[in-house]
């Protein structure tokens, strides 16, 4: 499935029926996460018992909008960065089998008004690469290596 | 070569490289230029006569330190969308056959100090993808189909 995503609903309907075929587990890792379509989505498969982990940006999830407040709320694992530097991914993994990647934010504007491409990749030599990164990043913003001062 | 890209100064070695082994044709299809160090690779190419061609976002080409600006005084093609939505895309295609995309704009910030990911992938069926892609946007982004009022 390697065509950039064409921008509007379609595209919206495409992402959401891969993450909501999620069973066991949804590894996320997005700089930007507001859209709250995409956020039902993924506290709907919390509620699921699928285990969902979200990595996210320090700055980003501040902002007015974010859905991180809103996944804390429903019980949902988030970690974020504690660097000066963006954390710029923008993927997700389903099932451990299933890598969803690309350019686009999880946001409206993203998704309605942006050129923006997703790849959906099933090759296992791919998912591995990014599931590595993302246990590697969840290590490394685990709460206990906060520093406050 | 499916690794995300750890971040430092090894990562934009890579994608230099990648770049610098043009013969025909380099497609650059980017958010944010400001990279000065893949600018000069880019009119490098230009100059050894390899067909660059270039889109950007209107909105982040114009802010201090882009590229754009010293890209299209050496003679490169450099086009731009006319849109309230940012043309969000970070890939660029070497030869028609090798396909660099991810999460990464060219800037200093993003290779030095963000989390990313850069994917770079010789399938036939993804570069036809993104090759389409930017053939449509290309045309669709045409200085004749500008308006100015």
């Amino acid at each position: 499935c390697p065509c950039p995503l064409p921008h509007g609903e379609c595209s919206l309907s495409r992402l959401l029926r891969h993450l909501l075929s999620a069973r066991r587990s949804l590894d996320v890792c997005l700089f930007a996460f507001s859209s709250s379509q995409l956020g039902r989505a993924v506290r709907l498969l919390h509620r699921r018992g699928v285990r969902v982990r979200v990595l996210t940006d320090v700055q980003y999830m501040g902002l007015q909008g974010s859905q991180i407040g809103l996944l804390r709320h429903a019980g949902i694992q988030v970690r974020h960065d504690q660097e000066s530097g963006y954390m710029h991914h923008k993927f997700a993994i389903v099932d451990r089998r299933l890598l969803i990647t690309g350019s686009l934010n999880w946001t409206t504007q993203a998704i309605q008004s942006n050129r923006e491409n997703v790849l959906v990749i099933e090759d296992a030599e791919y998912v591995k690469a990014f599931l590595d990164e993302f246990e590697r990043i969840w290590e490394e913003y685990n709460p206990i290596n906060y520093t406050f001062f």
